[in-house]
């Protein structure tokens, strides 16, 4: 099959080799894939991953032991657990430490004809959803991540109460996953701003209603200190503006992580002073971010930059890494 | 009145001003002090705070608008809100941006023969607890806000319950605060053990039940992973040795601040990661840690070093600031 590999360095094969299904496993033919900030820092030595990148994907199930799963269109989650450990037993799946990680961790990913998943991974997509928006449902239920992790506060009710009407919270950010973000947290009804750079770019959110500021405007504005910040920038210097953006005790959530630059320098003294919550956030609730992309509380459609065949894949990881661009999806030609 | 002095560089002053009560303040005659790692801190430029230092201490009332004060052998809380702002109608005074804290922000400390505070800021020593164990009471509430704090989980109850008998925790670092909060936290009957360089200080935990392992006997043994870290190594490295020891969705209680080398250097992908907690931890309850202190649930005496008078208290500072010291005391003489 066709397959874009990583390996010392990034490369399309046309014979990669067939996965092969496990127990429990599905075989499932890829539609269409899409191209993550990970993906980027894979191929600049994060994880040390090798193998097939990518790991967001609508595509049709082509074999399964459980036959009812053969011809559905799926989405699918990408970390596979043992299910049998200690954080597997909690309903820590996802921080399993014997886990696979589609396209990041000891399996290969959906920048190829074929990939393979566990049929409890797979979510069958809703018949008013494309494929091609489905492609986002991986990201966006990072982006709902965050509403898990800040329905029940670290510190008391009063100091740290969860997202609502009346809270503020900034994202910094306008990214590919700053603007998924931004528009999950606009579903709370929070007092919300949307900081980056690119005015193209948050008008996006602007066009939903959504408050933005370019990072000039905002500093010129005074900034202002925020019960929630979060943090989708991407660069080193994020957390040390949501540091100074945080009041006392709020919560600062964390979504960047970087290959290159591993260790970022931050005065983290106001962290303690201003006793302020940092949470990392990661992967989250697919059938939440199915619902919301089904029912057209988000709307991605937006942030696609541009769709390359499989065979342009080299190519499309470039453009992708590109300043300024959004979503680059891969089309896997005919189904 | 005498009085120790940081003003760019610490000096003792034999006839420093008086300092004056304000509307429901009281004028306290102070007993005797401890010095925290803050006031050495102070004096490399934290907070750029001039003036008296200090913030443990115990003493007597000498004057006060609310009469009933007068003679009372009292410790007192270190932060003066201005009890009007949005922080302090929601209970956060400590976190009041318009506050002043003894000897650190705005007013002067304990070390000398006079300070201030407001009354609504004191506590009744219980007789049983004697002016030199009483210096401890300050710090000995900052580590039971680590109790506080970790009582309402950030996450779900099932990724990050409160510590309780089965929660694994590790206290980093067997200094002043370090050998308090391992003493605190071992009340709430957690498997606990606390980290450290030196054996002659984790005995003194040791001798009451405690788990205790040197850094270098820690390691050798394949170190582990921990549901609670909490940082009290003083040190740039301790977050880094937090990160590297906590479980998935594990939380870390950071008490370290930092004047010199303010920008840490950390790797901060794995808090994403594994969507670990970080919370900053400063001041807590007065009234817990006298309890604790009045019924023996914590011991302070085997942690005093040695007891100066106020006359020779630049020595003291730098006899406190010498490897391997544990806590520093300032007598301030006849009562």
């Amino acid at each position: 099959m066709r397959a874009l590999v990583y390996k010392d360095k990034l490369r399309f094969e046309k014979n990669y080799p067939m996965p092969r299904t496990r127990d429990g496993e599905a075989l499932i033919k890829v539609l269409k894939a899409g191209i993550c900030t990970t993906d980027l820092e894979i191929t600049r030595g994060y994880m040390s991953f090798s193998g097939v990148l990518g790991h967001e994907f609508t595509g049709v199930v082509e074999d399964a032991g459980e036959r009812e799963w053969i011809g559905k269109q799926v989405v699918g989650e990408i970390n596979c657990p043992c299910r049998r450990c200690s954080y597997c037993k909690r309903g820590l799946g996802n921080h399993c430490p014997q886990r696979t990680v589609l396209g990041i961790a000891g399996r290969d990913g959906a920048f190829a004809d074929y990939l393979t998943l566990p049929t409890r991974n797979l979510h069958v997509l809703p018949k008013n959803i494309d494929h091609t928006r489905a492609v986002f449902i991986e990201p966006l239920a990072a982006a709902f991540r965050i509403l898990e992790q800040t329905q029940r506060p670290h510190a008391s009710r009063e100091e740290s109460a969860a997202i609502q009407p009346d809270t503020e919270v900034a994202v910094l950010g306008d990214g590919r996953l700053g603007l998924l973000v931004a528009q999950v947290l606009s579903l709370t009804g929070c007092r919300l701003v949307a900081v980056g750079k690119h005015p193209e770019k948050l008008s996006i959110l602007s066009e939903r209603g959504i408050k933005t500021a370019t990072k000039d405007e905002f500093y010129r504005h005074g900034g202002g200190r925020f019960d929630y910040v979060v943090d989708c920038t991407g660069s080193p210097s994020g957390l040390e503006t949501a540091i100074e953006l945080t009041r006392p005790t709020g919560t600062i959530v964390l979504k960047t992580t970087l290959s290159h630059a591993k260790a970022q320098s931050v005065d983290l003294t106001p962290v303690v002073v201003n006793e302020i919550n940092l949470v990392g956030s990661r992967c989250g609730p697919f059938p939440r971010a199915i619902e919301a992309l089904a029912n057209g509380e988000v709307d991605v459609e937006p942030l696609i930059s541009r769709t390359y065949k499989l065979d342009e894949g080299v190519e499309a990881l470039g453009f992708a890494s590109e300043k300024g661009i959004l979503k680059v999806l891969l089309d896997m030609g005919d189904v």
